[in-house]
């Protein structure tokens, strides 16, 4: 591989189709000169849709098509995505594995595109399962949780992984070279702490080579105590989901109250300036991007609903990822963390 | 017992001490001439508390003391707590047992409160556990969503009794006569689709006699889904603090936005009357008051930190689940449910 980073683009899964993906593309194209993209899905499509933005050949030049026939709907099930040979997710992944490209992004349906990854580039050794990580909003800058829905039913040794697995995918996008804080998400009464996974759990991330804050509750992701808070899928995804729904019923509220009559809205076109800052400074668009993580290659799982923003960020995670070559890093630490438990 | 509601008032046990109980205890009396309330804890503080107040004659007469010489602190375990016989939460509970008060509502120690419950005044027959449930924000109203901490390892029938429940407290504190709509929380991966208890209990509900509406997820708390959200104690209780935790940081930042200079300053100016009607909507002292669910008399549990506003709102919802007889009609529909899903 040259020294570019080269990135699959699933141009056809998302709900918003390939637009976006093009968009998205050729914006972050313009933002990163180390970077070369390949937009797979139907090539006369995406042919079409690259000429009518008349790109500058610089970027052009960066910007590759690469043909697949099928798409991966959000409907199907994981064990019928596995039978598109030929969809754009499937073929996406495949130009990671024969080497063409260092990372996978796709907006597709997440239960195919776990699937997909773990069937065709496969685990790292000593990870039994891949967990789905991303990043939220918090006082400290982003709170990295995981896992978000891969693993309902975990073990104790799954959630230390997943642990380890976060604290390097925090490292490796904050690019400070600190050591990422971890915290366990647990629930707060003292006498009923925790069930026993998770006490266990505990236990093994106390030993472990990792800078372990212990246990933090749920408000604890959007504050300061720790970078990485890990739980299971079934936690996590719910936690998500409640986010995304508290969040989206303050907002609606809030606007609400601003075109109510005359004068509020008024007072909203005065305020629209600071409410925009707001708005831009929490913006889940900002924050898009999980990656699929543990892995043997990157592969990013960007929001169903992606605009241009918020897919791009998701491009960006994956270069990130590669430049601090994600895989390699996990597996490293993974074994250490297993040579240290053995220990 | 008279007509009145009587309800016992754990005066000492709150973070912020026993002037916000009497304000709000006052406050409440003002509101309903048909309650009766007992201040528990120091009775010469307590007196000098009230006296210092000049209340009108109407309500002082339906104000009592009752001494308590002792504290359950916010640190006491359960087993600390329970040894702490003279304790204001122990003493309003006894008066709840004695038949002297109808419920007993306390901003101490969740654990302890409900170690003191279930000792002092047992579940109801055919309730394992009792479960905490409070009521958040939604686009329907409210969603009473439960256990909130309760319970952490929990069976599909402790879900199913959960329910049962939830739905009679949001039908006793709707009060329209409507049969609640129930919810199981879960995720929404096709494939992975929850776990083994959440797919037994999901079975149980379905042929209960309830409006049982099926799988929700975490951002249908908000909608317009459900009235009653169920799942175990760990996920509720992150749910919970997880959407304390984003409340508390959205409300921070549009606080900042609104304070960064001269204009913006002007413009919050401008804006507060909508963003005071806005916070007043989603003001969660609104919502303050969690139901102690199963034992035989009505207990309610405020927020630690609860002001007068928030006080006095979990002292309206014993007097409704007082007025609604909750425990008996809890005993009735699980008599029923049982009765059901032995057939």
């Amino acid at each position: 591989m040259s020294d570019a980073v080269q990135i699959a683009l699933d141009a056809m899964s998302g709900d918003r189709g390939p637009d976006v993906v093009v968009d998205a593309a050729l914006h972050v194209l313009g933002r990163h000169s180390d970077l070369e993209l390949v937009l797979v899905g139907e090539s006369r499509l995406l042919e079409t849709l690259v000429d009518a933005r008349r790109v500058d050949p610089s970027r052009r030049a960066r910007l590759a098509i690469e043909h697949a026939a099928e798409v991966v709907t959000m409907t199907d099930p994981p064990t019928a995505a596995l039978r598109k040979k030929n969809a754009s997710m499937r073929v996406a992944i495949d130009l990671v594995k024969s080497g063409r490209c260092h990372a996978a992004v796709s907006a597709g349906n997440t239960g195919a595109l776990m699937a997909i990854g773990r069937f065709v580039l496969k685990t790292i050794p000593g990870i039994e399962r891949p967990a789905i990580c991303a990043a939220l909003p918090s006082r400290a800058g982003r709170t990295y949780v995981l896992d978000l829905g891969g693993n309902v039913n975990c073990t104790s040794e799954h959630l230390y992984q997943f642990a380890a697995m976060g604290a390097v995918l925090a490292e490796a996008l904050r690019g400070d070279g600190e050591p990422a804080r971890v915290g366990l998400l647990n629930i707060g009464e003292e006498e009923i702490k925790g069930n026993d996974v998770v006490k266990q759990a505990h236990e093994l991330l106390r030993r472990a080579p990792l800078n372990y804050v212990g246990y933090v509750e749920g408000y604890d992701i959007f504050g300061d105590k720790a970078d990485v808070v890990v739980t299971d899928g079934f936690v996590g995804n719910v936690a998500l989901k409640t986010i995304e729904g508290v969040a989206n019923f303050l907002r609606d509220n809030l606007r609400a109250a601003f075109s109510r009559n005359l004068f509020t809205r008024l007072a909203g076109l005065i305020a629209y300036p600071v409410l925009r800052d707001f708005r831009r400074k929490v913006d889940p668009r900002r924050y898009n991007g999980a990656a699929l993580l543990g892995l043997q290659s990157i592969v990013v799982k960007s929001h169903g609903a992606s605009d241009r923003v918020a897919f791009a960020n998701a491009i960006d995670i994956a270069r990130s990822a590669v430049r601090f070559d994600l895989p390699r890093v996990i597996e490293t630490r993974i074994g250490l963390y297993n040579g240290n438990s053995a220990a």
